[in-house]
């Protein structure tokens, strides 16, 4: 049986582009089952489709092949690799950062380097641009039905050689956590950070206690405020804002039925920081 | 065989979530066969997820197992169920009102109640907000691929228990229909109504004949004035609203390569009604 | 083994249209495999549905089954047919347009004319507004699952006497090509031209080079510049222009990591003119 092969790109759906990268692969084998992570990183943003693998890949069979397509320098000099992750998956993917979640969070096994020159669909060699297609696409299929193997696809790279983004580490200072918004909930405009539930816990805050949450765009407090620590959306008021642990296990903020996100224009990367602590007793005197 | 498995949302396709529900339900079957009725619900509104049901449930085989996840309400005591309509589909939802337009329209054989903390991926018990990944994708996935009978999901409920959304029935006064819109077809503006064809039907207006639409929100008028009782839009010139049957065998409004919806600003629910009477002779004297 | 069933509409997917199309198609045959080209082309604009096909039909394997419906004129006279490509493709659409790219660009080996009449979902005969469903979704999966012969779809025509999109070809005047932008990739901006390779190699310019592109709408000069003729985006500067061959093997312009055509405010057709020349030197005296 062959495994399952999912795509994701910043090409959107609106064109032809993903249907060509299908096509391609069920002209390898018929008998493919292909999916979507999505198509809608948004353009050039390696940091979100490396976020959004390692959201999903661990929820997926050992053995599916991922093919992540978020490649502003395609026909440079930039390599192209497969990496199996701890959990048996395979992610063919540019090595331009994309590897950069699942290596920290979830554990990369192996990776070996993916000669384009080699694994290409046949015809291809006057197009320069897409690689999707002609590379990546037509690789996960093989790799996908058996047809290549992936200790054959080129020589074993370390991972310590894989381009990494940017990125900070939530840390405790005291009684305060800090960490940093790395992506949103999209359509909910929720808030998910790189702050653990196990780093949460340890501020000993119950659920039905209150928080103080601090956002910082660099230098600029964005917002700060005391909200619910809360199991849902809900158990707070509609309207209410909410810290939760999201489906990842991390600290997520929200309101409920509202978007957090657009309600105070918080954007996501490493200069978006967001501080947690107990909520301080208030009393009049 | 296994039966098709159909997802429902109102999560998008922006980031990772339908994916993980994706992958979930690979691994309890990497055989499923998996579809999407649509992941672009507006966030919360149960009402349109209803409908978008009762517009294809009953184009899809018998045994087919809808998932409908637009659940406000994840995380307090509303209750999860499968129903069985009377066309043999399931659908697993949370008891919200999503069964709403199928109870009315199609008919439902059979409602169980589905145990959550029995009906859930292991290892999911720290996640309290994705219940469409940890419960329902889960579940649906179960019953889909035969490991799961749905007579063993859970009790039997009596289905005149299942919470419903306020609805209007269509009714006749003489000879002026009164009907609510329910929904629009989006991409073409069209304002689809809950009066049937048969009701129509008894005005005795034919093709080619003109009928006088009225609409309101509230008690505010928003458009009155004649049109073309017309197959289809192409029968009328380019810019000329029509009345049609939809493909659901309802009365709808349009407006040939326009759209209806977008020119008067009309939105849908029981606060919108619209009324159909025979168009009036005008006599100049 | 039944074939690939791609469908491709004007319907979007936040509504159950599309998913009503799938069900026809999984009663017909529940072993169906089907996927999507896309969903989006802009409402009855049956060029840009022609141009999707060409853009992907030939990356598909033999014998698949498209079926695409953008559908202005549904209800009236216009034919409807199921023609087949020189590469062993079926497409099941309106004879509209919808085939003039890859009449013009692959070529049609035969086409046979759709009996709506007799090709249709039973119990769709009060729908007059959804071919989609009632007709092409349930041709085509009868098609692509063998229990519907090509050659018994209804009578051989000509494929002189299809409907054809008026288009122009693209020309060598002197040392100037003039040609005409087809359409947009839609996420990135860029302009697909209608300038082949071939013709484009007989200008002389080598791989960076500099290429003068002037473009006009109908009689207003909207661009004109030199920019560097690359492989791919990456060879030139973030926020440059470029000229490049793209994935279906003719000219586009570009800006690297940005969109020419939303500079620029350019749109595709007919009316909108490009024109090449090598670049001329300049010189200072």
């Amino acid at each position: 049986m062959s495994r399952a092969l999912v795509y994701q790109t910043d090409f959107g759906i609106a064109d032809g582009a993903v249907s060509a990268m299908y096509g391609v692969a069920l002209k390898v084998d018929p008998e493919l089952n292909i999916f979507d992570l999505t198509h809608d990183i948004p353009q050039y943003n390696i940091w979100e489709a490396s976020y959004r693998l390692v959201q999903t890949v661990q929820y997926w069979p050992e053995g599916t092949v991922f093919v992540s397509v978020v490649d502003p320098g395609v026909g440079t000099a930039r390599r192209s690799v497969v990496a199996k992750t701890t959990g048996g998956q395979y992610v063919v993917t540019p090595d331009n950062g994309t590897l950069t979640h699942i290596k920290k969070m979830l554990g990369i096994a192996e990776v070996r380097l993916l000669d384009e020159s080699k694994n290409r669909l046949s015809g291809s060699e006057l197009s320069y641009t897409f690689h999707g297609r002609d590379v990546y696409a037509y690789t996960g299929a093989r790799i996908a039905s058996g047809q290549q193997a992936f200790e054959a696809v080129g020589e074993s790279l370390d991972p310590a050689t894989l381009v990494e983004l940017h990125h900070v580490d939530a840390v405790k200072n005291g009684d305060v956590l800090e960490g940093t918004i790395d992506v949103l909930d999209i359509r909910f405009g929720s808030l998910w950070s790189n702050i653990s539930h196990e780093l949460f816990s340890s501020l000993g805050i119950d659920y039905g206690k209150r928080v103080e949450v601090s956002i910082r765009n660099d230098t600029r407090e964005v917002y700060r405020n005391t909200m619910v620590y809360a199991h849902s959306f809900a158990e707070v008021s509609m309207g209410e804002p909410l810290v939760y642990i999201n489906s990842l296990l991390c600290v997520a903020v929200a309101i409920n039925q509202g978007s957090f996100a657009g309600a105070y224009n918080i954007g996501t990367g490493t200069s978006w920081k967001i501080t947690l602590r107990k909520a301080p007793r208030i009393v009049y005197e």
